[in-house]
């Protein structure tokens, strides 16, 4: 019941983009800012832009930036589409589904307080993540342009 | 973010020792009407004895049962018990903390999002799981004393 580093990573690089005032930015600068794998962020990376979180620009001069503002980018939406696995019960093992599942409460339990999870997230955009804004860039030293 | 097995398996340990008004179980029997690892199972056993949900009995005619009644054991204490991890935000990496741990608020909405769901789960006990009765002891094939 923790989220998987991909979403943890997902949630990185959206935060960096957010302080980026729509500046181009490459894999290596996100990588090296973290301390992270940058081969896991090659994918976590594809698979944002495949779902239009990021805008990817390739070539020479090229880099990456978030495709939407951050108060259009909602905390609900991003663990929702990161995580692989929300259903959060098991139910069915290798050798098939769990023989109580036709009468089981649980999945329906489990699924109430899953939703209450959502719920709570759904109040939430990327624009609270990058606040405080000069807080964060200094953190990760993100040459920001001055306001 | 997913429960994971050893949360799965403890729930249906106590839903099969809840059908079985104060008798007496062994594992093998547990493991044989779900079709699953009995190695798992006693693992789980183990830990939900010491955790006091079960009273184990050693010796030939031994086995398990409840430690309390159903309607007192809460689906949030077992979630909160067994799950590992419910911090379910990494923020620390084999290298050490996420760098933007000190100004990140990720930790504190998943907190409070963490929060609604074991809220939700404080609602239902292992009673509300063992309902309807007679349809799960059938799937189970557990011989119940008449009522």
């Amino acid at each position: 019941m923790r989220l998987t580093r991909f979403t943890d990573y997902s949630l990185r690089v959206l935060i960096y983009l957010g302080l980026q005032d729509d500046q181009l930015v490459t894999i290596r600068k996100i990588s090296d800012a973290y301390g992270i794998s940058r081969n896991h962020l090659m994918k976590v990376v594809s698979l944002l832009t495949r779902m239009g979180y990021l805008k990817a620009q390739r070539g020479p001069g090229g880099g990456i930036r978030l495709a939407r503002i951050p108060e259009d980018i909602n905390l609900a939406d991003v663990i929702r589409d990161t995580e692989e696995d929300l259903v959060m019960v098991e139910c069915f093992d290798e050798e098939g589904s769990c023989v109580i599942s036709p009468a089981c409460k649980l999945h329906h339990i489990i699924g109430e307080a899953l939703n209450a999870y959502i719920s709570t997230l759904r109040k939430y955009t990327l624009q609270d993540l990058i606040d405080p804004k000069d807080e964060l860039a200094r953190l990760l030293q993100v040459e920001r342009n001055a306001a």
